[in-house]
C-alpha cells in the first residue's frame, strides 16, 4: 500500500544520511526499551513502554532493523543452559512444577516481548509487518528462524478462526478497504475502480476475513461469481463491461480468486476455513446454487511440461515444436493447435495435476491447496485463460475444482494419508486416455 | 447470570437421572470427538468438529464434566518420554530443530485441543466457563493444575491488552450488559435498576473492558464518581437519591468499585491496565480533575486486628472491649468510640495497611493490588463505610489510594523490589504517632 | 418521563418566585425572538435564532407559557383582511399567482415560525412537547384551536410514514428506550424491569416506530406474544414467571398491547400502519403463524351496560343485582355467575361491540380503532382479564380482533361507508342468540 | 449517476416500442391508483397502495410521464368553485371552522397525494426525481407551475434543517457515496478516484448534508482545504500530486467547492446553513484557524465584460483587443497582459462583483449566494484559475469571500434591505482606483 511505500521511501532516504554509529545507537536504544518492557516495570506500565518500543522500532531505518533482528537473536533467545538445567530436573522428577519450569525455559524471552508489544495501540499491525520484513531476510539469515517461529506461534494463537470475522465486501464498503483489495489482489489484478466495481455487482460476491485488532485490513479475500453453469473461461468474468446477471437464476458459484493479503501472516492459514464458510453461507442464501467450483490457474504447468518434454519421445513432435517457443509462447499459437495436439496437452496437464510427491503432496501449488482442502478435480478448460500470464504459466488452461461439503472430509483424508487425488470420472479419463497413448 | 443458573439447574436435574454407565458413555463420546479434532481431519473440518466437541461438552452433566477433566489429565497431557527424548537430543545438539522438537514435546496436546475448540462460534465463552468449573475442583484435584496452566497460557495470549476494547457504560448501553453489571458487581452490590441508574448519571463514569469474542460480556469494570473533593464516605456515593452534581465542577475522580467479572479469567489481570487507562481518559476529558483516588475497603483489617489484639498489652482496654464483640460489632459501637480509641484504631489500621510479608507483598489484598499498581496510600477515613459488611470487615474504615501517573513507575518498583510502601506524609504520621505509643 | 417531571417541578418552583411583570417580560422577550426568527434575518441566521427562541421558551414557567400561547393567537394568526383581499383577487382571476397569494394568506405566520424553530437541535422534541401542553389548555381556551391545527398540519407532514423507522425492541435495546417503554405503557402497566424482561423474551416481540429527529424516543409500540393458539386470558401473558415457549412452535401472534407514547402527536395516527407492518414482518419471519389476533380490552362496556340496564325489563334480575354493585363489582362476583347470566352478559357485550353511532363509528373506542383498521371481531372471552381495572371497565371480558390481510380492505370499506361491522360467524351468533331473547 | 442513466436509457428504449394508446392506458392506470390512494381505502392500506402508485409511475416511459403531469394538472388541482364557496363563507364569518375549510380548499389534492406516496419505501427519492423531470418541462408547460409549488411546499417541510444530518466524508466513507460525489461535483470536476482521494486527505475536509429518507444520497456537499494562508489559486488545490500538509499548522479554511446534488430540490436551500455549520465545526476542531474564506469563480464576469466593453471609450484599447478574442481567449494572452491592463481588468471585475440590480441582488450568481449569506468580498486573484473554463468564464480571476460569524447578520441585513455589498477595504479600493480612471 502507498503507506508502506511512503515509509520505505522515507527510511531509504534517511538511511543515506545515517552513519553506522548512529544506527547502532538507534538499535541499542530500542533494545534497551525492550529490556525495560520485559522487566518488572513492564508489568505496571506495559502499555506505555510498549508504545515506546514500537515508536523506537518504527524510527529504525532498513539497516538498523537488520541490526535489531540480530539483537533479537543474540539477546532474546532461549538460554541453552537453563534448558538443560530444567530438563535435568524434569528427568529426575516429572513433577508439574518441573514441567512448568522447563516450559518456561524453552520459550524464548522475545516471545513475551512480542506479547507485551501487542499491548500498545497498533501493536498487532506492527508485529505482522515485522514478520514480513523478517521473512525477506530469512534466506540470508537462517539463524533468525527462531524469531520467525516465535512470531508464528503467537500469530497462530491470536489469529485463531474464533477471533476472525467474515465480512461481505461490496460497493457499500469503505474506500479504505476497497483500495486495499485493489492493491492486494494477486490472482487476477484489479485494473482500477471500474474493474473492482464490476466484481462487486449483484451477480458477484466478495468476502474477507478481518481481525478486530487490524480494522479495515483484510487478511484474505475471495471473489465469487454467481453463474448459470460452471464457468470455464476467465476473461469474460473479468470484463468490466460484461452484463450483470440475475443472481436468483444462478446454479453455480465460481470462486475465481483467493488472495492472502498479509505476507507477515504466511503460514497462518485462513484459506481452507474461508472457502468452506463461504460455501456454507452462499448455500443458505441461494438454495438453487448446487455447484461450488473454483476457476483456477495451474501455475506450475509450463515448468513441469518443459521438464517433461526434455526426455526424447515423451511428447509428440508438434508439442516439441510448441515447447521450443519457450516463454514466447502465445495464445495464438495455442489456439492454432490441432485437436490431437490439444488432447495431448490437456492429457498431460491432467496427469500433472494428479501428480503427487512424497512429503509435498500435489506437484501444483494451487492443486495442493484445494486437494488438501477436500475439493476434487472436476474439469480442465482449454483456452480458459488467454491472458499473457495465463498462457505463460498454464498454457492457457484453467481447471475447476469442485467442493462438495459431503465429501470434503473423505477426500481430504484419502489425500492426506495416501496422497490419493480426488477427481471426477471425466477428469480421470483425460489421464487414462493419455496414459494409453504413452 | 440467570443463564448460567438455568444451565446448572438443568444439568443438576438431569444428573439425577443418569447412571454412571451413561455418564461414562457421554464422556467417552466427547473425548473421541476431541481426538478427531486433534487429528488430520481436524485441520480440514476444524470448525465443524470443534462445534461438535463443544456441543457434546455442554451436554455433559456435572459429574461427567469431572470425568472429562480426568480424561484431559490422563490422555491429553505431556508425554514424559517424549520430553526426555527431545531434551536429550537438544542436550547433544542445541540446534533450532531440536529446540523446536523440545518445545513441541513440552506442550500438552490439550493446549492445541483448546486452540481448535476456539474455532467454533462461542468457543471462547465455553472455554472460559470450563476454567471456571475447573478452578472449583482444583483443591480436590491438584493433578489438574496442568489443565489450568494450559488454559491460563492461552487466555494470557488471547486476552492480551491489545485485543481488549474499553467501552464507556451508561444509560445508553444495552440492557443485556447492564443486567450483567448488576449481577457481577462485587464491591458494593447494586440494588436493582434504580441504583444502577444513579451510578450512570452525568457525575459518574463507568468503563468496562470487552473482548471481541465475548460480545456484551464485560471482563472487568470500574465505577467512578466525579466529585468536588476526595470522597471519604461510601454511603452518600451509593445513595440512589443523592443529587446529581455538575461534572464540569469536579476536581477529583473517585474510583469506588472495581469488579473482575469472569472467574474463568482469574489470574489474567486487567485491573492495572484498566485503572491507568481510565485515569488517562478522564484526565483528558476533564482537565480540571487533578486527583485520581480510590475509595477502597480494607477487607483484611478485622481479622488482622483480632490476631493482633490477642497478645496482651498490645491494645488498650477500651479496644479490647470492642474486640470482644467479635462479629457482632456494630456501626453504633464504633461511632461511640472516644477520640483516643478512635486514634488507636486508625493508627493500627494504617500500620496494617503498610505491613508487607515476604513473598506476598502487602498483607491486605486490596492494598496489594493498588500498591503493586503504583498507587500510594493517601488517607484513612473513620466511619467511611457504615454498612454491615463495611463494619464487619474493615471496622467501618475506608482508605483512599491515590494514582499520580508521574510516580506510578517509581512507587511500583520500590514496592516490587524492596516492599517499600508509598504513602502520603499524613498517612505515614498516623503510623508513627501510633508507633511512639506502642 | 422523569426528565419532564424535573422540568415541571423546576418551573413550578420558579413560578412561585416570579411576578406577573416578570412573566410578561419573559414572554415578550420570547415573542420578540420569534419575530426576529420570522424576519429577513431569520433566513440567514435561522439555526442560531431558532435555538434562542427555544431556549427562551424552555425558560418560561407554566404561567408564562400560557401567556405565550395567548401571544401566538394574538400576533401570529391569519390576517382576515389579507385573506379577504387575496380571496377577492382570486375570485376576479383564478390565476396561479392569485392562488399562491391566497394560499399564503390563509397560512398563519406561526406555522412558518414553527418550521423555523425546527432548525435548532432538539426543535422537533420541543414542538411536540409544546403541543402536549397546548392540548391540556384547549378546553379552557378554544381560541387556541388554530395553533393546534397548525402544529397538527406540520406533524402530519413531518411524521409521514416514509420517515418513520420500525425497530424491534428487545433486551439488546438501550436502557434509555426500555425505561421509556416502562413509563409509557398504557394498556397493561409494566411492573418494573423484571416484568419488562419477560415481555421481551424469545416468545415475544415488541416493535416501535421511531422518527430520526427524536432518537431513542418511541412514538408508538406494540407488544406481541407468539402462542400456540389464540390467547383468551390476559393474566398468564403478563405473569413474569410464565415459562418461555419455543417461538418456532407458535401458530398465533397475539397483539396484547398498543401504546401511543406521545401526547403531543395525538391525532397523527401510526397505529394502523404499525399493526399491518408487524403482521407483514411476523408472517415472513414465522411462516407457521397463521392467525394474527389482538387480545383487547372493552373499555366502554361497563358504562354502556349501566346505561342499558337502567331501562327496566331490559336485563334479567340477576344482572340487575350485579349492576347494583356499581364500581364495587369484583372478579369473584362475576366468577360466581351462573351460565345463563354469563350468556346474557356475553351477549350484551357482543351487541355493544357491534353497535355503531352515526358520525362516530363503533361505540367502543378500541373497537373503533381495529374495525376502522379492517380487523374483524372474532371471539369474546369470559374472565379474560380479572385485574381490578379489567373487571371495572370490561366486567372481566376481553375480545380478540383478527387481522387477515386479505380482507382488511373490504372490512374497512364496509365499515367506513356503511358502518357494517365485520365479525366471525361465532361472534355474530352471540348477538343473535341474545337478540332472540330480548 | 449511472443508475439514472440506465433508467433513462431503458425507458428511452421502451418508448420506441409503445403506441400512444398504450401510453394512455399506462397513464390512466397510474391515475386510477392515485385516486384509490386518495380515497378512504388509502387511509387503511396507504403504504401498499402508495407502493403500487410508485411502481406504476416508474414503469411509465418518458412520454407517459408527460401525460401523467397533464393529468396532475387536470384532475388533481384546486377546485376554484370550492375556493370561492369557502372564501365567501369566511368573508361572512371569519370563524376557525370557516378558515379551516378555506385552507383545505386552497390546497390541491395532489399535495395530499404526494404526502401519501411518501408512505411507500423509497417514496421520497421518487418524488424528488419526479420534480427533477417536472422542472425540465416547466418552460414548455407553465400550467404545471402549480405541481411544482406543491412539491416545493412539501420538500421545504420535509427537508427542514432539523431533519438533515451533517456527515464528514472521507476515505472511510462507502464507495456508493464517494462515487456520487464524483458524479455530482459541479464546480471543479473530479477526475476519478485518485483526484477524489487527494481531496479527502488529512489537510482537507468534505462535509455533506444527508436526509434520513435518502440514505447515502448527498443533498449538498462542500470541499474545504486547510491551508497556511488564504489561497488565491485553484490549480494547486486540485493537483492530485500536491503534498499533504499538516492540518494542525493551518490558519485558514478555504471553501473551494459547494455543490447542490439534487436538481429535484432546487429552491430548497441548504447552502447557507451548510457553510455556517462547517465554519462552526471547523472553528471548534481547529482553534488556530482564524480565516474562513471561499475560493470562488466569477461565472458572470466575461459576459458582463463583453457587454460593458461594447460601449466605446469605456475600456482601454488593449482591453478592447483582448475582448475581440471572444471565446478564444487563452490563459497565455491574459498572462501576457501588462500591469496597467491587468489593473484595468481587476478593477472592472471588482466593480462587477459589487454591482447589484433591483429585485435581483448581486449581478454575479455566486456573489448573490455568498453576499446574501452574510459573507464579504475580500480579495480578487489575478490568474487564480487558469483552466479553460476558468479563463472563459472569469478571465482567469478568482475571488475570496470571507465569513466572519460576528458580522454575518449585519452584512446580510445591509445587503437584503439596501443592497449594500460588504467588502474589505482593499477590495473597495480596487473599485475606487478604477473609478477615478473612468
Amino acid at each position: 500500500v502507498p503507506i508502506d511505500l511512503q515509509r520505505i521511501l522515507r527510511s531509504l532516504n534517511r538511511s543515506q544520511t545515517r552513519t553506522l554509529a548512529e544506527r547502532t545507537r538507534d538499535t541499542d536504544r530500542t533494545v534497551e526499551l525492550c529490556r525495560a518492557l520485559l522487566s518488572e516495570r513492564g508489568e505496571v506500565s506495559g502499555a506505555r513502554l510498549a508504545s515506546d518500543v514500537l515508536a523506537a522500532y518504527r524510527e529504525l531505518d532498513e539497516e538498523s532493523v537488520e541490526l535489531f533482528f540480530d539483537r533479537l537473536v543474540e539477546r532474546f533467545s532461549v538460554d541453552p543452559d537453563a534448558v538443560r538445567r530444567t530438563a535435568d530436573a524434569y528427568r529426575r522428577d516429572a513433577s508439574p512444577e518441573n514441567l512448568a519450569a522447563l516450559q518456561k525455559a524453552v520459550e524464548a524471552p522475545r516471545q513475551e516481548l512480542f506479547r507485551r508489544c501487542n499491548m500498545a495501540p497498533g501493536g498487532t499491525a506492527i508485529l505482522v509487518d515485522m514478520r514480513r520484513r523478517l521473512l525477506r531476510s530469512l534466506r540470508d539469515h537462517p539463524e533468525r528462524a527462531g524469531i520467525d517461529a516465535d512470531l508464528v506461534h503467537l500469530f497462530r494463537s491470536w489469529f485463531n478462526r474464533g477471533f476472525l470475522t467474515l465480512q461481505r465486501i461490496d460497493w457499500q464498503t469503505s474506500a479504505v478497504v476497497l483500495e486495499r483489495l485493489i492493491h492486494y489482489e494477486a490472482v487476477h489484478q484489479i485494473q482500477g475502480w471500474r474493474d473492482l466495481r464490476r466484481r462487486l455487482e449483484s451477480d458477484r460476491r466478495c468476502y474477507a476475513f478481518f481481525h478486530p485488532a487490524l480494522p479495515q485490513e483484510p487478511l484474505i479475500f475471495i471473489e465469487v461469481a454467481l453463474t448459470r453453469g460452471m464457468t470455464a473461461h476467465v476473461q469474460p468474468l473479468l470484463d468490466p463491461e460484461s452484463p450483470v446477471d440475475d443472481p436468483a437464476q444462478a446454479s453455480c458459484a465460481v470462486f475465481y480468486s483467493i488472495t492472502n493479503c498479509q505476507q507477515g501472516l504466511r503460514g497462518v492459514s485462513f484459506g481452507n476455513v474461508l472457502v468452506k464458510q463461504v460455501v456454507d453461507d452462499l448455500g443458505r442464501e441461494f438454495p438453487r446454487v448446487k455447484t461450488f467450483a473454483t476457476l483456477s490457474p495451474i501455475p506450475g504447468f509450463r515448468t513441469w511440461l518443459v521438464a517433461h518434454g526434455t526426455t526424447a519421445g515423451r511428447v509428440s513432435s508438434e508439442l516439441a515444436t510448441l515447447l521450443a517457443q519457450g516463454e514466447n509462447i502465445t495464445a495464438a499459437s495455442l489456439a492454432a493447435a490441432r485437436s490431437t495436439l490439444r488432447a495431448e496437452i490437456v492429457g498431460l496437464c491432467a496427469r500433472y495435476l494428479m501428480t503427487t510427491e512424497p512429503g509435498v503432496g500435489a506437484a501444483d501449488p494451487v492443486a495442493r491447496f484445494h486437494l488438501a482442502n477436500g475439493a476434487r478435480l472436476e474439469r480442465l478448460n482449454w483456452m480458459g485463460d488467454t491472458s499473457a500470464v495465463g498462457v505463460q504459466r498454464s498454457w492457457g488452461l484453467t481447471v475447476n475444482y469442485v467442493y462438495r461439503l459431503g465429501e470434503v472430509d473423505r477426500n481430504h483424508e484419502a489425500y492426506a494419508n495416501q496422497h490419493r487425488v480426488a477427481a471426477s470420472r471425466e477428469f480421470q479419463q483425460l489421464v487414462r486416455r493419455r496414459g494409453s497413448r504413452a
